[in-house]
């Protein structure tokens, strides 16, 4: 079973696996990257290059459920700025091609990755976590062919791949696209701007006012409107993408050791996450936000890192899911040309509320005695330090 | 030794205690929140009221090299958005006026704290630490007088305060500005154009690059030009503020267990923090980046919470040091309205070399098989847990 | 309602109250620290003092349930040695008193604190976080008054109360036992033999062995006999309790910011966490147990400054229950005078399986061919760092 | 240069380097698990095994200033209980070979690890680190081959290795002695008696009294009598290693993913361990106390998964170091069989200061009132929630 997404790589795997003596079955997952069109561009390749059956499986609820919503409760951005999309959907495909795997009993897993990048780790770490007893075959790491070898390969045999004519590497899914090439191989250098698929920003189109919902820190509508997720994250992507919100650019630290940098646009992943932390601020208290940063922060790094599968994140999960009981009301945003601004925020849970204290005004729930009493005690161990320590200065 | 402002709260103190007997000495200290002619104004109105002396300490420079220093170390941003600049001003502060009380030999130490916010709690603190022998003496919080009492009392003794015109009440400081009061006592109605102090934002004003130079952590160099922090902030917050960088809103935690919301302006902050964090990212290991990113954040905490003077600050303070050895090097960033974007950053000491490997690429530092036996020890212990207790789904 | 053990303090409180006009209703609760003979006396004595009704409230099962669970699962002992059996007993105290004053209707909750103590703070968050209408009423903390004045006071009123005629404050519960007074009021010296409530210990004693049976982390089955929670804890404290297990001094941090120091016997809390923190090595991942360490020793620091009340502890408890699926298996121990040592442990979910890997043998997981390219690509940060930065030495 | 230890394997990989055309030097790095004769024995083999030339380092004082240092700093106990001996001595081994490597122009490092542990990784890494331009060589781990063909090999060349009679491996250093084969491969049979290097304990061995003094969180004097660091380690082990005090078993995580158990004996490093954390409760602050716990067994575990090169393990020190500067006093303990007890601290930095406050005791730090007035406060995020978000039950 391959899982297979109808270009070179996979391609090529399928009749090299073919003529290794393989039967090759293939699957396509789809985590929001590909429309209609693509799909059946995709079962059509398949086709032709006679594989004994394919599949395509729609696993974007599934994306969510399991991924994308922990990484809302956690306002997950890596290095503080990236959504965390790529390796998000890698959990949720690995799980789609291991079922489909015992849908055919298949004996092996296949997939295409080469031996440079994160997705060969991630696959391979979840098949062994969901299918120890399954085979993993990686011709295109193993060999270690170039494209031109490659396509030569498959010519020979029929079948022309398109050239690819963009230099970049673009993975687009659900909750952000991910851009990779020439300006990215270097630290220092800006992607043009016809690099970006979203294409060039409006930077004189107007604000416009949005109003997010959240449910236990779900988001369910937009402004009023109620959408489930997939629908809800589709339509923010499209509200937003023209200012150009949630994008930019990310150096990280791959499984391997090294540094990668890559390009990115996450309108809806950016905004949701920010919208939800503002929310967050109102009905948590400062424990919880304290513990909460670290932990979603432990929770992404672990994604990341190819440790979904890991118990430490189910782990993690109950935490996150328990910490949003209350996480529940609306916040007002305003999004303009490169930047979403928190305006905002309303909750039934809130713990700010002004009949009870107002900060910075006097008010009902303590006196300046009691306060001073406060932070009487509150000094104590400074107290005792300056006096048997002679203290700082 | 009085901590004095020339504002109703600290001029109604000074009398007032001098009627209760005291020999009251005043002293401003400033931390980036006055320009000569306001300190000028300050050191008349402490005359005018009959101090036995006033005294004006510049502690720009302590408070970049005892506090500033380490918030970049530590890319400390509170709930993410949040420079931590009152709580870093009052640390300095309260070291300045018990310097102050000591070259006064003063028997006590007094502040004008209402009982209502963390400055009481904070000043109490930092002086029980410091000068532990010392009474506090906080006459607004004891007394708990409306403005209009305090008002009345020194216009009977021949004092006029202007009435405050604003509605808000505006902390200015070198690492940001903070504004409080009517929008942002409730928790969601966004302050008006006319409160911001730094004006309205010119949306039309074009984007510009800018260059940020580092040595070792430390902010040298716009552009090229080289410039001592204090200067550079100010240049800093000069270039940016226009564009309304560094401008949104924060809900917080109190030190008296409220939340407590605020307007904030703090371009310099905001830029440098981005800056150093994405440098950062090319001279550290993960590990390092992991790390500190939870230790900076228990740094901003203890500080907003008034444990400066606590040892473990000092231990944190080690941990921020050590980490900068080399975070030297230039970001290249891009000011717009609203926005700032880190367009790349190099350093000397960069993790990213394309000579020596390069993401996503075949690289010469590994090859596919050992990549492939890297990923199947990497992914032992779920191979485990698949045979030993099921895995997961 | 006023929280009642029939001492000195609490029997002051009720007649003061009914004097000040209040009509006393007492609940006594019962955590393990008294016999039925005891709960008799104190039964009789709320009468005597002509309480208008008095409840006695077995809580053994809450405070196994709500906390003492959750102990065990975090591995929880304070400062390394203590097993925070009074704070805990504090928490089901303040839910059943709160209850107990519901049953009755009652304005107002008392307590018998003083004002030196943790257990004031505890009660009053908790009392607070429960019953936030209800007045709250401390007359030992309000009054300041000595024994001697209490006692004339009783006495005056016909009431007369045995001297205590030990030196030492003990604090008897299911999870432990803590004994105050003279020596631990000094960091150094050791309390007599005498002081210690479990007697002398036998050093000459035999060693015995001992199994311990977990499921999902709670103990169910001592050396093959399946028995409750409770039971459990009670045979164990009996069979181990000789040897003087669980016996020793701690110097702790209290809430108010001074050091308090206490001796403290707690047989069988020592010896179940010791025996299930052996038994987690041979199921849980080392990212589970690194993150459960760190996490289990926030729980107990939350619990024991009086924040069980803050719904974090609540989100920790998700994440500790979370991590118990598979904590299910047997412990081999030896008792013997003065310690407690783990020979062994076994479990259906152990992720030391023999038949898969042996930790220093050749096995079958991997090559050395793969073991060295893990070692390789495991090591590349390092590489990548000594040759940009020059490394370590 | 091949690190050597005049064993099995290194004298096969001396001979066997040298056929395939290497001229070999040797080094042997002595952390304190050799006496002179054994020294001496190693240096004979080296010379009749025809090596180039041979090396014995002393690295017991490198070993406790890079490393056992901060595990005492740290309080680091793997999975509480295990000293992480073997770790800690493998840095500094590593370190000394790659200094030897130097002295004699080596190009390349050659070890004797199997492709079975820990040590191959934390070798292969450490050289990487500190020699990236150095080959590294592994020939055990490289050809697989059993204990009976190295003998074999070895004896066709003239060079009979005694079999080593035991069933157990021993490693034996400074910091603990750990002690692996036929039962500790499963994870719930005890070693015989007979199978620990320390020999039978003395049960009936009277308990004796000890007390450690400290400074700046360095042991420097035992009952009174000053000894550097590596002497004192030394007479400690003496004392207390007939009672068998630090003597257990530990399961771990190794680097590879698998669980691996061992039985330890660890008496001086136990001891100290313990002393030092008690000393520590009396002179830091809660919060450093907290952290600390937390930072410490992170070290402990970057340490023992092979991560001293990584500069996060130097940022750490710096805070450990930090956290130091008043760990300065004295420690009494009772060693006995299977026990050491510790019975008391003095610190002249103690924050534990009767003549200030003593816990629950009147005392002058505060009143009741200002006690009331804490908890209130404390108390108020507490009350907050139990209005918004209806409490917890």
């Amino acid at each position: 079973l391959l899982a297979f997404s109808g270009g070179l790589d996979t391609s090529f795997c399928v009749l090299y696996l073919q003529e290794q003596g393989w039967e090759v079955h293939t699957v396509t997952v789809d985590t929001g990257g590909f429309d209609a069109a693509e799909l059946g561009r995709i079962e059509a390749m398949a086709a032709r290059l006679g594989v004994a059956s394919h599949q395509t499986i729609d696993a974007r609820q599934e994306l969510f459920d399991r991924t994308l919503k922990y990484l809302i409760f956690g306002n997950v951005l890596r290095g503080n700025v990236y959504p965390l999309s790529v390796s998000a959907e890698r959990v949720v495909q690995a799980r789609a091609v291991v079922r489909a795997a015992q849908s055919v009993s298949a004996q092996a897993l296949a997939h295409g990755s080469t031996g440079a990048g994160n997705d060969q780790i991630r696959f391979d770490v979840a098949f062994r976590a969901l299918a120890p007893d399954l085979a993993i075959i990686t011709p295109i790491r193993d060999l270690a062919l170039s494209r031109e070898q490659e396509t030569a390969f498959l010519k020979e045999r029929g079948i022309e791949i398109p050239a690819k004519t963009t230099t970049y590497s673009i993975n687009e899914g659900m909750w952000g696209t991910s851009i990779g090439g020439r300006e990215t191989l270097t630290s220092h250098q800006p992607l043009p701007e016809e690099a970006w698929p979203g294409g060039l920003i409006d930077v004189a189109r107007s604000p416009m006012q949005l109003q997010i919902q959240f449910e236990n820190g779900i988001p369910v509508a937009l402004s009023g409107g109620a959408l489930p997720p997939i629908q809800l994250i589709q339509k923010l992507n499209q509200m937003a993408a023209p200012y150009g919100i949630g994008r930019g650019y990310h150096v990280g630290d791959t499984i391997l050791g090294i540094k990668g940098r890559i390009g990115f646009e996450a309108a809806a992943a950016t905004i949701l996450i920010q919208a939800h932390r503002e929310l967050e601020k109102l009905v948590l208290t400062a424990k919880q936000s304290f513990w909460k940063d670290q932990l979603g922060n432990l929770y992404g790094s672990l994604l990341h890192e190819g440790h979904a599968f890991d118990p430490i994140s189910c782990n993690l999960e109950a935490f996150l899911e328990s910490s949003q009981t209350h996480v529940t009301g609306s916040v007002h945003l305003t999004l303009g040309p490169h930047h979403c601004l928190v305006t905002g925020a309303e909750s039934e849970y809130s713990l700010m509320n002004p009949d009870v204290a107002t900060y910075g005004e006097a008010n009902r729930l303590w006196t300046g005695e009691e306060a001073a009493g406060f932070a009487k005690v509150y000094g104590i161990p400074q107290t005792l330090i300056a006096r048997a320590q002679g203290g700082q200065s």
